[in-house]
């Protein structure tokens, strides 16, 4: 399938990642189909247009579908895929946007012969969760990772890949056991980091000190993934637990070289340090091409 | 002074902080006058109408000043007192725009007497520096820290008052050792925490893996105050050490804790410990006011 064109895409989740999706594809001749158990939001999403179709019914909601977009914490995926692939059409493709990949794929690998599932993790979200904060750009220029599992067939990577194009973002094929190395790196090591920050600036301000008039910009953007959702952070830390606690015990560790090198009072050795980030920080941006 | 209205405030150092405050002073009918030691700079400021004048002599500068604000890095500001205040008007003030304001407002307080000065510091900036970065409305809404020194009569407080509102910030008057414990928990902390992510990531990089092409939004934004300019958080290391290491300490231990706690698998203690952060980044947001 290389367009989606004419064809059902059914969304399980209208939270802020299925929400955004569904906004990014509304132009795109699809029939969207959303399966959302919360009726307000079923409601608002008839109301809006943004959907053809809302049900809380799973089987009746994938049972036209020709792609099923699992847009939900990764333990909610692990729980809806056998009954998403016994309830949705031979030909359907099976996507999820969960957070981490190992524990998805391996269930996937374990569905029934016949059915076309994909493992997908778009790099994008907001602290914000819900419908109301979705965005229709928010996967625009994003990385979206796609994992084949032992039940993709070239027809199920052609649909994913059309999916990732008409929601604008860059597909990027990649091992489950890769994938989840590098994001607890960047993206869930840093979580915890945020998190401690936030642990202990509120700790203080609980003592009385006025921490939260006295914090600006820089505290507003280091602290910010401290604000996600919690069942999808659980939901990660059961599923990429040895990655990112190796991760974090590598980042404890130069937290530790940093408290060491402000102990020594060694300037020329402080001020190489200072360089050093400042100028990895700029091959990152550049990387980033901006 | 009420009203910075006819008065002539010099500007010592034109990059981020300093383009940025006569940008915002440049409507106020104040006669601004720029002393800055890079050429280039001045004839770009002088052509941008950014000032009326501009000087690398730093005696010729402030000879005819009202207000001396001096917008450079601690250790910049530390050297520049003594000659400031002898080169200055007895009536003149001077505000500095430092970091940390322990180690400035202790120099001042050296200050021969009959000097006007005052400890400043807003709480805004960016990674980036130079005048080429900045902007009208840095200042806009921030907080903006005042010390009184040894050398501070209430004209000067009102003269540097003044001058806070014009540049549409929030004054806060407040010691210079509450301040300096205070920001090494809501910015100079959280710099060493964004710069030793860095480390870890790029480390990661330079073994080959991809791990910028994987970074989305949240890595940047916790790892954005890494790119802050080194002279500038090596002054802030040498001046306010103290107060660094015991908040980076205590954040150590929090991260400590992220992976007991993540060793444990002790499920019901990783979700309540999780939305503790949730709850926590919503009470900050809250009182920010957003």
């Amino acid at each position: 399938m290389d367009s989606l064109q004419g064809k059902t895409v059914t969304i399980v989740g209208l939270g802020l990642m299925g929400g955004s999706l569904a906004l990014a594809l509304r132009d795109c001749s699809v029939r969207l189909v959303a399966v959302e158990p919360d009726a307000a939001t079923r409601e608002r999403a008839l109301a809006q247009g943004l959907v053809d179709n809302a049900t809380a019914d799973l089987a009746s909601g994938v049972s036209g579908a020709d792609l099923v977009v699992l847009a939900a914490p990764v333990g909610a995926i692990l729980d809806l895929l056998p009954a998403v692939a016994a309830a949705c059409p031979d030909s359907c493709t099976i996507l999820d946007l969960g957070s981490t990949k190992g524990a998805v794929v391996a269930a996937m690998d374990r569905l029934p012969a016949g059915t076309q599932a994909v493992g997908g993790h778009p790099m994008c979200g907001k602290e914000m969760a819900g419908l109301a904060a979705a965005e229709a750009d928010l996967y625009v220029g994003q990385t979206f990772f796609l994992c084949r599992s032992a039940r993709t067939s070239p027809e199920a990577e052609a649909t994913v890949e059309a999916l990732v194009a008409a929601a604008g973002a860059q597909p990027w094929w990649i091992e489950p056991e890769e994938h989840d190395r590098l994001v607890a790196l960047v993206s869930h090591m840093p979580y915890f980091a945020a998190a401690a920050l936030m642990a202990e600036a509120a700790a203080v301000a609980t003592a009385g000190e006025q921490v939260w008039r006295a914090a600006a910009g820089g505290f507003r953007d280091t602290s910010r993934l401290a604000g996600s959702e919690p069942r999808m952070i659980g939901d990660i830390a059961r599923t990429n637990r040895a990655a990112i606690l190796e991760a974090l015990r590598s980042y404890q560790s130069r937290v530790g070289e940093v408290i060491a090198l402000l102990e020594s009072d060694d300037d020329g050795a402080l001020s190489a340090w200072l360089a050093a980030r400042q100028r990895e920080h700029a091959e990152y941006r550049q990387a980033k091409g901006s």
